[in-house]
């Protein structure tokens, strides 16, 4: 998606060779007019798959999985949690997520009241990197025993091998921009 | 506005007299076409302000904060970050929020970059209760020296003190639906 890719060159940071930071347009301030077109672009790509429901994880895959529904008649979007809070009371489907940066793992969490084995899931999140969080999300899907479309990237760091995990399992992922290198303060897209 | 209070009343679960568990449309699993209408009455009631900025908080006011944006001519919708990331490199006005359903006190971060004293900032969240979230932007929005048009929320427990709170200090809110008490397993709306 070109006009992504030129954002990225224009307002992303590389903090070193690892870390892509868009906090101005995708992460922390959202510009409502890209994460539209963002939507109508995954919906165009996934409109034949029959989408009965979206499933992303807290905070950063929101605004753009909401974009996608809107073009995609409006089905629900499910956002993972992260924290189990005192209200959670039903029973959840759970999986592990390591956070290479943090160091950390840390357990997500759907209602099993929203995940059905009729549903056909769309997974859409804002990064993929060393694809923990999507895993994750494929795990959920896989036990509810819903049919996965695919899995719906905005920015894909290539070289750290998430990308790689999804397709050797046969699963559909459509990145709108790959980034296959960031060395010497240069960005380079697939 | 109607068609959410009958919404909270067919779907919404009170676990005990203080919180209203709404995971099956808001805060976990979200109905798109009601958050539109959500979005399209927090415009209405706004749309003379003329609005800069959107400012919310991770994660359950995003997807209200874009439907809203999506009708007040794409305004950036930036969301208050509650971790602090390794991404996180610039200056953040920062402001305590207190949890009275977790028993902590945690930092939420606004990016200096993304707010200015030129901006009319709108604050929506999904719940108002003790207004521990809502104090935290009001305080980052003074912090900016921004204007601030007012705070819009989905769901007010007016029982828990947040609403007056904000109303004495001078600021304009707009509740969509105000749940006065939650006794007997019974809602009851102003």
């Amino acid at each position: 998606m070109e006009i992504l890719k030129q954002r990225i060159l224009s307002d992303g940071v590389e903090l070193g060779t690892e870390i892509l930071k868009v906090d101005s347009f995708l992460n922390h301030q959202i510009d409502i007019e890209l994460i539209r077109q963002i939507g109508q672009e995954f919906a165009r790509r996934f409109q034949k798959e029959n989408i009965t429901k979206i499933l992303t994880i807290e905070s950063s895959g929101i605004a753009v999985a909401c974009a996608t529904s809107f073009c995609l008649g409006d089905v629900p979007v499910i956002f993972a949690k992260k924290e189990k809070a005192s209200s959670m009371t039903d029973e959840y489907y759970c999986a592990e997520v390591k956070s290479f940066t943090k160091g950390t793992i840390s357990m997500v969490r759907v209602n099993k009241k929203f995940l059905h084995s009729e549903d056909t899931i769309l997974i859409i999140d804002d990064f993929l990197a060393h694809g923990e969080a999507a895993s994750g999300l494929i795990n959920i899907v896989k036990q509810a025993g819903a049919r996965l479309a695919g899995v719906a990237i905005v920015i894909e760091k290539e070289f750290q091998g998430g990308g790689e995990k999804i397709k050797e399992q046969g699963i559909r992922l459509e990145s709108l921009a790959v980034v296959c290198s960031m060395q010497e303060g240069k960005i380079r897209f697939r």
